[in-house]
């Protein structure tokens, strides 16, 4: 059994300044616990509700300021991208392209994440749809595969669940195992409410569903962090406050630790 | 009260030849009927199951063949579109712009797809992602408006049921309604089901709901059909055969003159 | 095609004087409109969210008054059991006993029903529950048939969407006409808001349900209506005040000559 | 923190022999395991798929051999009831009665059985209906209290989600704790697939979720447990054979040691 990977950052790049301080943060916590870090940060929020959202730095700007991650704290990072061209140049800075759930059946996109990536020694991270069952992404892992990339992560991040609810099917945590892939469970996105609704109750949620997910077997947890949540542009209200984080991590450690102890589930 | 807008045609360019032959056979039906039909193709299916399916011509020949149906059928088009770039293009090509369910919160593309439209004194279709409430896409509207597009239709095509199923709320008829637009009901893709599981049963739903739908007031249909449906590359199970189109289109009919007789509903 | 058969009734009774005074004005409307009613009103509601929460005048006196409809106004009547000891004398008053959705698969229940209305020459009418598909009903009405009772009508009435919401499937009408039995569309148990939530606007999405449900082949319609529903002591939001009851049934009859005129669907 | 409650038993009861064998073996591993079981079996299956079906021995030889459980080997008993004059008998055998979920509305048996029960110094444990939020249980927790019951437990045991399908919300778990009583996850009917169609696969999912569930934050885990559950008249494919029994708990009891201590979630 290998140790848990987590994937950990603010949602949007705010600024050089402000990633690199949580970064440092992320930095001091991961060191005293002793865990792989990736750090991710999105450099442009591409489906926000409102045409006038703040959106980030934009595709060039952020992979330098990831690069500074990088650079200067020694994280490995990675981001989300939208649109096929966006890949390669995605792929020289970050080690793990994360393809969104909306756009996990858009057949160029896969195929330039998975080509960019297999290229540069990264991983592609596919986000399971909302709108299909854990079996149906093996056609996207087959497209991953077909495009010569064999190392393919798969997130669980709910499943649409009536109107403004998504639920988390913790089966779907050994059912994407069994294509071959390891799964990472994004403990943020399944607490949010589609359609926009916020309540800063969602956030309280998320440590029962990351601790549930790994004694389900989850090799990765993905959760957005920020020094301030409640002042975030984008996310706020499902995002953990960095100074409660590494509280959570160390539950989720010790769960892992089990599971690794037991052998095969 | 208006006359129902249909929606028709085959799911994918297949052959110039192929497409005019079936506008050709459409055509006569609208003729017989006197029913206003934008006929629908799409040049590229852009999330196909597999990497290796079928895809269609892509955007500029399939604008090109298009264009001849509109020359020398008379009928004005629509298609679906993926990617920004793609707007402009088509909007010189066809009436109606088409945004796929999935891709309807990416930004970008809603606004490309707004502006070409306005510019060209066209329309933007957008289809309600199968993940959010009837209420919710009025964000996709405002984004449209804030565009500058005033002419916006929505599509109910099913909302996310559990693992492998689409279900049709006909609230989201007058819901979607009351956001100031006309609602397009799509028939063959609410028969769908997600993941790729097809049956020949699918089809055998289309006339019930399309009923069902005009009967809640829907302002248009969206129906593909093909000559031999079975022998389509792509959403055969859902498509209805031309020779059975009239007999469903003439009931639509009947059910219309009802409602518009009914007065504001 | 038969013409619709129309159930009609407010939730409770509440005294026999308001129940006589409900049953003489919905009668003045059906042979205004010449069309079949069977008069429906509960007992007892047996399931209501409070403990506190008004029932009803129970079974006997509930049987008592509903025969004194019959007797003075000339309606059929129809009412909900809960208990297998219930289902003899209610099948001497009421032509159809109703098993309400989330008892539909007790046996005893259903097996009582269907024997007690088989002996009166009456109708067992089971609803659907929630929690099942539509081909899964068959198990019930395989149990009402095993009990020597071939009159069965099914109920859609919604199936569970997420939290706090039913979603009409449209479908389930022919798919459960498949199995022999007519089909009555509840319009006022599906705006319901599961967990005691009502809005006022739940209401106003009934006329297009019912339409919706009998253009796709209904063979009856189930409303609750009242002289005045937000002074009900129960199911008020959803109920049709009986100054608008007219109007709506009238579209309705209008859309069955149609379907009827259609021939097989 | 107390250590997890287990109810553990086979589904229904076929003989007074098999029971007492079954409750043997279980009583090995408790004793060995230093566990807190309480045994379950039913009585009567009162709602099976079909008429024909293997139902149990009924009220009283049912809870005369329940009663032989405790004497013989000691535990304390549970079983599910389905009429309100049900309640009083089974309190006076059983610690716990639990109130099916499709009964969970019914206010008359939720009435019977938390007088019962607080007449005889036991507990109600109501399983959280399909159909309704786990917020919503409180209006039945309301019943209980108001009938003077304050020993409430509750029971997750999935929502409908589509057809055919049930989901686990571990929010579920908190959520209702949030209402003042000890939740209980029923691993096995979480994997049941509602409708009747079963799979072998369903028990492979019971460990994932059971341990999903208790690092959540469960109080109690309910699983059936047969010595040959292929051979079972019930409820086989989701029942844990058991010779897998021990394993499980064991990890069940580890995962429950981390949480109880981390102090208050």
């Amino acid at each position: 059994g290998e140790p848990l990977l987590f994937i950990l950052g603010p949602c949007v790049i705010e600024s050089q300044d402000s990633l690199l301080n949580t970064a440092e943060e992320i930095r001091k916590i991961s060191d005293d616990l002793g865990i792989n870090v990736v750090f991710k940060a999105s450099f442009d929020k591409a489906n926000r509700t409102s045409i006038d959202s703040f959106r980030g730095p934009g595709l060039e700007e952020g992979l330098r300021i990831l690069q500074s991650v990088t650079d200067q704290i020694g994280f490995q990072t990675t981001t989300d991208i939208h649109l096929p061209e966006q890949a390669a140049p995605a792929a020289k800075v970050c080690q793990i392209l994360q393809i969104p759930a909306f756009l996990a059946r858009q057949t160029d996109l896969i195929q330039a994440a998975a080509e960019a990536t297999r290229d540069n020694g990264g991983v592609i991270n596919v986000k399971k749809p909302q709108f299909i069952a854990p079996e149906d992404i093996k056609h996207v892992v087959n497209k991953c595969r077909e495009s010569g990339q064999e190392n393919v992560l798969l997130t669980e991040r709910g499943t649409t669940f009536g109107y403004g609810h998504l639920v988390n099917d913790m089966q779907a945590i050994p059912l994407m195992q069994s294509l071959g892939c390891p799964v990472v469970f994004d403990a943020t996105h399944s607490v949010q409410r589609p359609g926009g609704k916020t309540t800063g109750g969602n956030r309280a949620m998320v440590p029962y569903l990351a601790r549930a997910a790994v004694a389900a077997g989850a090799d990765a947890v993905f959760m957005e962090t920020h020094p301030d949540p409640e002042q975030s542009p984008s996310d706020g209200p499902n995002m953990i406050p960095l100074k409660d984080l590494r509280k959570i991590l160390q539950q989720l450690i010790e769960i892992r630790v089990l599971v690794n102890g037991w052998g095969n589930l």
